[in-house]
């Protein structure tokens, strides 16, 4: 019987963590390799952004290992989107007509450090850091390591190597040199856009300068700015912009061309960010891939998940979802094929690659929606119809609802629906203001698309 | 003046050696390097087909390094396809309603063999064998490479490097190692089916057992075979086929089975094939895997071309020719722009890229209908009105036409224009014989897509 089968794991990241500690929980012997440090006793910085926004299918997953509630009291709900144009008002804009459905910001390194410090309490659980993963051996779920503090190198044999090593997967990147053999299909694009975070001090009281309950946007056509809310008071603020162009990354490159360009284009933010020149220049541009492949196992013997098989943009605040996502349907699979690695393996794949697909797909929609029409009338007549829809009608979710809020509906079929919702909306929205519209009507034609 | 820069080519294989000679001409110093012997002196095995269809787009290019008229005289012109049911008489169809109009079945080996000898009679040309790329220096157009033979490493530096080292390119490999910087985006997608080569004899006086001026194809809904004429009498034969399933490649595994499979299957084919049991156990099963990226050039200093940027399936007939056409294109960019190597880098690509997609796509389209589409009603009724359509408008090119025969035409154009054709086309041939129908309506229709 495989309950005490030796998982090895590699990559203690969000997924990795989450994974290793629902695997002990099930009984299995779980390592845990991780490339960085242990971030509890050093800093390590992960290169990734600081804060994530939980939603219902991350928190499904939470659930599953105990530790919803206690993650839930460090998050900052995000009731909807915050829109700041350049010119006009800042209005308000609700995720859900029903109040119960909003978005968490979360730190990603307290989280990290709650799975960590779950998993940790286990005597199966063995967590390694420092450990890098140099390549895996497909067929005998044997992964070689190099500890990067001590140089040395060593090898683990277990049941299953799962890799959960993110966006550069040195797992996946074993399962590539084989790909003749596993006909592997892998694609990798980016956008011409790039990111850097800034960020928004906390008020001299310690609250917030901007609406604390809101993930704001700046819109401006062909970049934007975001901010998300921490719990110092201190706001995340993240530049999507493009590389290329007069005004893009690689030509900001001096500090009067930086506050020429936010002088003209974030006025408002301005006085929020004192130190936003220094830190531009400080800060890493990061870059924005999808990736997606396929097979994600081999031989029964390895598999990944998280990123590491399916990395989005994050425009639609959904990579830690789907990953946490990932572990949840992992877990009921486990249910069903305990003991046979290969099946679980292959009905894992099968259960997940086309809902990655859909997700890395309506992630890369967003960003357009994101910076170019939440400011669009038709785009908001839209948003005040779905919100009057969500809470006139029990059944009717619009689009951002069914990816984000129904976790029991995957989401390919949120996709798929959500995109034909879309489509009858922006018709009906061109022709006239929600207020002229019979509502009964409208919900009648939706029904119909389904 | 660039005119004497010198260029270093990686992969002397079709594209390679094409490109090296007419960069010669142009009076370049040209080193060449292959990672295989030289096939004019031992028998290295490129694991390639033996045989392939050279076209109209392919020939442009011979023309212009003036050998065209000698490799014409080496190839055998199929003029169409000759169908072969399992069910039913075997039948011919044209590629096109003009005679002129055809395909030619070339030796890849002796292509190429007439490509380097006329490379190798240029003092400024060198051709370096046994000598594999290890990695690019993108920036300083260096490349090292090792010796194969003798196991001794050397780097070389030119103007640029050009990598022409096909589907598994070195070259690829060190661009794609620089992926964040470069915003490689990169696409491997594998179809299902592998191939497998047989061999029809020649007859017993050194004629041709089956129709000489023809592509012969056994369609079989799911899987096919084809086979290609070659000078000495022989037919190259080609199983497209699963592998998996009950009698996929993987599970034909005993003489027995194959046996059986064949004579339910491919019965008139067997009597011109007396080796193919054994040959089957002993040819290998390759893959049929598409790859598309961007950007192909890096620095304006290196470059892919040929497979190693945008590689095929090989049922258009195209590979080859979409090969060459990259030479052609990249010959009449040096006349606008000789001396910028950036600036030709970057002209090539952004030429090349979406042309290069069209003809991937119109590839995988062409595997459906070669192996499931050729003896279905209302597809034989298309042909037909195509080629009576070709016969009497002189504006008239079907699909294959405009792909095979218009070198004018870039890829992209072909493809757009000819799937609405195909769309209309089909729909009428729904309805009607092309015997019922009026050649003039349905061609003010077609000039109506335009």
């Amino acid at each position: 019987m495989s309950k005490k089968d030796k998982i090895i794991i590699v990559g203690a990241g969000l997924c990795g963590t989450l994974l290793g500690l629902r695997l002990a929980q099930r009984g299995y012997k779980v390592t845990l390799h991780e490339r960085r440090g242990d971030m509890r006793l050093e800093d390590v910085d992960a290169g990734r952004s600081i804060n994530l926004a939980l939603s219902a299918r991350g928190l499904r997953a939470l659930e599953k290992v105990g530790i919803k509630a206690d993650i839930l009291e460090e998050c900052i709900p995000m009731k909807g989107r915050m829109i700041h144009p350049l010119q006009g008002e800042s209005f308000f804009s609700a995720y859900s007509g029903r109040s119960g459905d909003y978005i968490n910001s979360v730190s990603r390194g307290g989280l990290n450090i709650a799975l960590l410090d779950a998993a940790d309490k286990f005597d199966d659980v063995q967590v390694v850091f420092d450990s890098k993963c140099e390549r895996v051996d497909l067929e005998n779920a044997k992964a070689t390591f190099k500890n990067l503090k001590t140089g040395e190198t060593y090898e683990e044999e277990g049941a299953v190597v799962i890799g959960t090593d993110g966006a550069g997967s040195s797992v996946r990147r074993s399962i590539m040199g084989r790909t003749t053999q596993l006909l592997f299909n892998f694609s990798q694009s980016f956008l011409r856009h790039g990111y850097k975070e800034l960020s928004i001090l906390p008020a001299e009281d310690g609250g917030w300068r901007i609406e604390k309950n809101a993930l704001h946007i700046w819109p401006r056509g062909s970049f934007m700015i975001i901010a998300l809310p921490n719990l110092d008071g201190s706001f995340t603020v993240t530049m999507f912009h493009p590389f290329g162009g007069e005004n893009g990354f690689d030509n900001l490159n001096t500090k009067e061309k930086v506050k020429a360009f936010f002088e003209k284009e974030f006025p408002t933010l301005i006085p929020y960010m004192p130190h936003y020149v220094e830190e531009y220049f400080e800060n890493p541009v990061g870059t924005l891939g999808t990736i997606k492949c396929y097979p994600w196992q081999a031989f029964g013997k390895t598999l990944i998940m998280g990123d590491a098989a399916h990395a989005i943009v994050p425009f639609y605040g959904q990579g830690m979802n789907a990953a946490f996502e990932d572990v949840s349907v992992f877990d009921e699979i486990l249910d069903q094929y305990e003991g046979d690695w290969l099946k679980i393996l292959e009905t894992f794949q099968d259960a997940r690659v086309d809902n990655a697909n859909a997700i890395a797909d309506l992630a890369i929609d967003n960003f357009t929606e994101m910076q170019d029409k939440v400011d669009d009338r038709d785009f908001k007549r839209k948003r005040q119809l779905e919100m009057q829809l969500e809470q006139k009608y029990e059944d009717y979710y619009s689009k951002y609802s069914l990816v984000t809020f129904r976790p029991d509906l995957p989401y390919a079929d949120a996709m798929s629906l959500g995109r034909k919702q879309d489509d009858l909306l922006l018709k009906l929205c061109a022709e006239k203001e929600p207020s002229e519209m019979n509502l009964d009507e409208v919900m009648k034609q939706i029904v119909a698309l389904q």
